[in-house]
């Protein structure tokens, strides 16, 4: 049996370059291999934005066909909603009840976020059990393999906590997923920012490409570079980066040196860089245009996806019933 | 249409004389006047007893046939396991992400407990969050009234903010049930201190006759009666309590008076309780072994309750869904 991997994303907003790049191109080659689960994880997007919640229906239909889009591909892998499976909720009040509030209140994410978000009241139970949620999510398919960036491996490593404690309190049910690193290039926003949709500087897959067009046309360049005739400096420039994620090696050479020798102007240089990414995103473009046009094939392919998830998540939380003696 | 009332109880131990006499009366009286919703509360159970959960299932089974044996009717009253309606591990999910966590480090009873019961680790999310399960135990129902002794006022009180949040939040949904403070004569176990099963003091409603009899034997008196000659003190004689309780009026007058006088001594006036006690809990001993054989009659009155309480919860979700438009 092919070793399963799972990963979830939170409906909080339009899906992203970055997100492309960072994690969908990832799951695209992963379900190939492995047996794949990826779930919108509709109740985690509450944690944080529980006080308004107009657009979280629309976010997660625009996500599930973003992931179609770009490739993820329902035969090959197993796409579902997390609060169409009631197993998760479940599963979380059993884990509620075993872990100890100090863990929680270490993860560093914790106090980080609730500093970094002050325009939002994350003084919340559910903002603190956030990784408790989490847990039961990963713990619930038993995968082998979570595909995380390096700022989730605290979380990860929560995940294993609480799943070594269940099995020292009852009975061994849990594995320990590994954490599947994945690679990829740092993506920076039209501001030059990372990008990121709290900074509001995102590309998005759902963008049309003349929005995709305008958004290079007020992206920020080298600032020492004001005339045409000034010479830059490409490796402080966001849309050399760009270049270096879309373009040939032989155009990125070619850039370097024009822009140091300002023998390109920035206006030429964005243009260059669209064409390639235009060119890279118009089959992806077009998909979605057709999933965008049929709902109700979104609806059929999150209904096979629960089925699926449901079948594990029932035959887990019998073995958890079981350990537990409830 | 009726009034509803909902209440549970945790299967953290057999039921006796104190929840007979505190809960399972009115329980009886209030069945046949309101629409009445009671459940064994069984994920609650773990919030105080998940390092042993040896006995959970024993508990349970016991106290649906405690619940039956003292009048509880199915037919009259929906009796269910919150295990088995997941809307309540759902709404619990929901709740969380909209309470503060000072709301919950407020709440009198939680530092009282953990500093009393300090045999057991506490320090658990899940114990904290105590009273954000039951607030979605009790609002999945919108019952009108929940009957609660008054060390049980602030849970319902924090039920009722946690409804008054989400009805701000986002769209009324839930109404705010009324207290129905419940008149019951206080009920000393046979060590003097109040019954409990921690204090292990306790006359269960599984005990035999002679497990009763055996019980009332050991049973403190006035501890300034030494002797037979000894004049008593009824006053502070739990014996003379369970006489207040059981005795008839008359009896009661003569057992003050021969007390006093030391006309009569704890042995006779203990087998006079006894007499009095076996009298009332003899029909309730033959119904608990008639159910205690049938094990078969108590999974279908649970499923029948499941079901009947599945329909309310499942109505209540989508209200809330809705209002919260995920």
């Amino acid at each position: 049996m092919a070793s399963r991997v799972l990963s979830g994303m939170q409906p909080s907003g339009l899906m992203h370059l970055g997100n492309l790049l960072g994690a969908l191109d990832n799951w695209k080659t992963l379900q190939t291999e492995y047996d794949s689960f990826f779930f919108v994880a509709d109740w985690h997007a509450l944690s944080s934005n529980y006080a308004d919640t107009s657009r979280l229906k629309e976010f997660t239909h625009e996500l599930l066909i973003d992931w179609l889009a770009a490739g993820i591909d329902p035969n090959k892998s197993t796409i579902f909603i997390q609060s169409h499976v009631p197993e998760h909720a479940i599963l979380h009040v059993l884990f509620s009840m075993i872990i100890p509030i100090p863990w929680l209140e270490r993860n560093p994410t914790y106090k980080e976020k609730q500093e970094e978000i002050k325009e939002k009241d994350l003084s919340t139970y559910g903002f603190l059990g956030y990784p408790v949620l989490q847990a039961a999510d990963i713990l619930l398919y038993k995968p082998d393999l979570v595909p995380v960036g390096k700022d989730q491996l605290p979380h990860l490593e929560l995940t294993r906590e609480i799943g070594r404690r269940f099995n020292s309190l009852y009975t061994p049910v849990f594995p320990e997923p590994k954490e599947y690193l994945t690679k990829f290039p740092k993506v920076l926003g039209i501001d030059g920012r990372k990008m990121s949709k709290s900074y509001h500087n995102t590309i998005n897959l759902s963008d049309t490409e003349p929005t995709v067009r305008q958004k290079l046309k007020t992206m920020v360049t080298d600032p020492a570079r004001v005339r045409r005739t000034d010479k830059g400096n490409p490796e402080i420039c966001p849309v050399y980066d760009f270049h270096k994620i879309f373009s040939s090696e032989d155009v990125i050479n070619q850039i370097n040196t024009d822009c140091r020798t300002a023998a390109i102007g920035c206006i030429d240089c964005k243009r260059q860089v669209g064409d390639v990414m235009v060119e890279r995103f118009s089959p992806m473009w077009e998909t979605r245009e057709k999933f965008s046009a049929n709902p109700k094939h979104i609806q059929e392919v999150v209904e096979e996806g629960r089925k699926r998830a449901s079948t594990v998540a029932t035959e887990t939380m019998k073995e958890v019933q079981e350990a537990m003696k409830i």
